[in-house]
């Protein structure tokens, strides 16, 4: 049985970008980060709207207004395509696991 | 912030099936069981595929060859559509907390 909390034994120093479920539809992925952040002066600027869950750790994102939002396990948040956002903080303690669903989410 | 363990005050007694993203492509819901199962002799017998993790609690599912499936919190499963499906067991302590992905899932 596939569980989303269980992590490689050694994680790599990178964000850990996996692929659960993909087609030309949708694309589901768990995101582990482990203390990295968005580089300075860098947003992510996506094609796709993203539905993203945090589901353990602590998170701290940001948009262009420079709002800040604060995440904690099984906050989750819609980010509309060419929403402009950055990660600002990821906990290392626990590290982060996040679920992203990424696709033509908006509502009609 | 929107949080999938926050549950309402109250719960009735049926399963709860809440919307979190929906449009034409995709649903995105949240279900909390609190010890309901699927009635005998009944089956889920889907026109879309389903993506389902389970966030909190303890379940059972079965298929229509007698094969079980016991999920513990952050199992997760892939349902194609017409895969008949039950659910067998749901606990009450706690109660199950569903993330579903229902759409066009298939991987190409």
């Amino acid at each position: 049985m596939n569980n989303i909390f269980n992590l490689p034994s050694s994680l790599p120093n990178r964000e850990l970008f996996e692929s659960i479920i993909s087609n030309d539809n949708i694309l589901i992925e768990r995101i582990i980060s482990t203390g990295q952040t968005t580089p300075a002066g860098e947003w992510y600027d996506q094609e796709k709207d993203e539905w993203v869950i945090l589901l353990q750790g602590f998170a701290t994102l940001s948009y262009e207004d420079g709002s800040q939002i604060k995440l904690t396990a099984g906050d989750y948040l819609f980010i509309p395509a060419h929403q402009k956002h950055r990660v600002e903080y990821t906990s290392t303690s626990p590290n982060c696991i996040w679920l992203a669903v990424h696709g033509d989410l908006k509502s009609v």
